[in-house]
């Protein structure tokens, strides 16, 4: 029977060092991996892991689910309707299988957990700053901060937005514009990159309006577009909430949707299907981004492939009436 | 003792939705996936699954791994040096522990598999289709087709280019050049975008040089470049060997790295550390990436978080002699 001990040997290495590779936890260079998996080949030796190291893992870890009180707020009055609760709730069903227990607080002042999950927009830099010196596993979960290398959990809005302007074009249309909130959400700036780049691909301008969603200035918005004479034969919006406001200024002004201009939204909210016109738009899977937080932050209390990483959940184009 | 069948009858939804929803399995909404979990909370329901889930697929999976003839040459002719042997040795190794078979095909003409994964940048939207047909789980290993919606697991291009660029503008340099691949490489888009965006916002102009590394113009990129009296301060490039060949044309003009100009450069392949001067750049992590590719196609084998994801890993930045 080949023992760890004798691929530790025929590998050059310690059996910790072989234990860690096989677990594929801790840092270990690629060069000591290839080495111990070329002994593990040659001496053809079993380990038992990863399943059984999982279901191993049965003990309850505490996750603190950190919000700011701005999104408690805009959850309150339903600013945000339904959305973080439909995450949080898969999130904590599916962690309580992974033997998780969750603790909710305030994202700026966590209390002692063995890992933290952070929720929404509102997690700066200074933030990682403080969660990375707790030396705890945490997550992201719907935001990303650029160069940062934290893990997280994110809707794919470039390949969204990519996808549905993509699909306008293939309909025959040309015209086609981008209303949206400040870019410096993560996900208003995924989408705008990817309505940019379909756009460019295919030979065609871009054209922005920015849209600023507390204020609410969709008539200005508007009223500014057409001034310029400028109607498009199509307008992806960068949300459902602010595709609906497009609706309600372009019907005050006549401007009849879908047969003069197609409107496009993002999130499929709930109310989406029951607007007039029903909303076309790219479907968020709030309920699995919840899942895989559980699933990740689960890796990460056990070691399993702790190498930060983005998981982006793709969307899904529903075609209803407010477009072509 | 809560029975599945309580629930069942609770929720109004017959026991299979009830399975499906406690494993996250198959299709079922988000409003029947609420009103499951609040039955279960109410009756205080306690499913047994997940780890022993996991646990109870011992059974042998046969996994196809896809490479294009292309693709094998360019790694035979040590054009990607050591690149995807490294993420399939990891992604053998780590899946031989999930129960998980390799066999080795070609892209374009594959053979009865439980899964396959399909490696490299050659795999086009007519290939996805072809294996959308054959009904099987399926990830891109190292690729992603924008607008595909299809299971990946990439590098993140976009976030180390950002961080990269972003540390030569705080360490005080603003004529920042970008020389890169063709586009039509996922891998060399992500990098592009993100050294476009860390440049806009701080203000500075980003420029670019194209450059073919089939034909190996290099020569002519720099001249085109130093003719326009057009000398950076530093240039960010796609990859090492586009970073060593930059390095070497400007040694030829006599221009001295780093001290005129900064170089840095992505992959981190293996010469990239005895390269004269050793080469700054960013790390990516092709064993990572290969045990990662193993455990998803093993979730997407047994039906775990099915919702398709992009996984994408961050890279590293490795300060050495090339740059400032």
């Amino acid at each position: 029977m080949v023992t760890i001990e004798d691929v530790a040997k025929k590998a050059g290495v310690s059996t910790a060092t072989v234990s860690r590779v096989i677990n594929n936890v801790g840092n270990v260079s690629e060069k000591t991996k290839m080495k111990v998996w070329k002994a593990i080949n040659e001496l053809n030796y079993k380990p038992k892991i990863l399943a059984s190291a999982l279901a191993r893992h049965r003990e309850r870890f505490l996750v603190g689910i950190c919000e700011s009180e701005r999104l408690k707020n805009m959850e309150k009055e339903k600013i945000v309707p339904e959305f973080y609760t439909v995450i949080l709730t898969a999130l904590e069903q599916i962690g309580e299988e992974y033997g998780l227990k969750f603790c909710k607080m305030n994202l700026f002042s966590p209390t002692e957990c063995d890992a933290y999950i952070l929720v929404g927009g509102d997690t700066t830099k200074e933030v990682v700053e403080m969660y990375r010196e707790l030396g705890k596993p945490f997550l992201l979960l719907d935001h990303y901060i650029p160069g940062e290398k934290v893990d997280c959990i994110v809707t794919n809005g470039f390949d969204g937005a990519y996808y549905a302007t993509s699909y306008l074009i293939k309909k025959g249309l040309r015209k086609i514009f981008h209303i949206h909130g400040p870019l410096n959400s993560y996900g208003f700036k995924g989408r705008y990159d990817g309505y940019t780049s379909a756009m460019k691909e295919a030979g065609l301008l871009p054209k922005y309006y920015e849209y600023d969603d507390v204020k609410n200035n969709m008539d200005d918005v508007i009223e500014f577009m057409l001034r310029k004479n400028d109607i498009p034969e199509a307008i992806f919006a960068s949300n459902d909430i602010t595709a609906m406001r497009i609706i309600k200024e372009l019907k005050k002004r006549n401007i009849k949707v879908p047969d003069e201009v197609s409107i496009i939204g993002f999130d499929d909210i709930i109310s989406a299907k029951d607007f007039e016109p029903s909303l076309t738009t790219l479907k968020v899977f709030k309920d699995e981004m919840g899942s895989l937080a559980a699933t990740r932050i689960y890796e990460l209390l056990v070691g399993h492939n702790v190498h930060p990483v983005m998981v982006s959940l793709f969307t899904k184009f529903i075609k209803r009436k407010s477009s072509i």
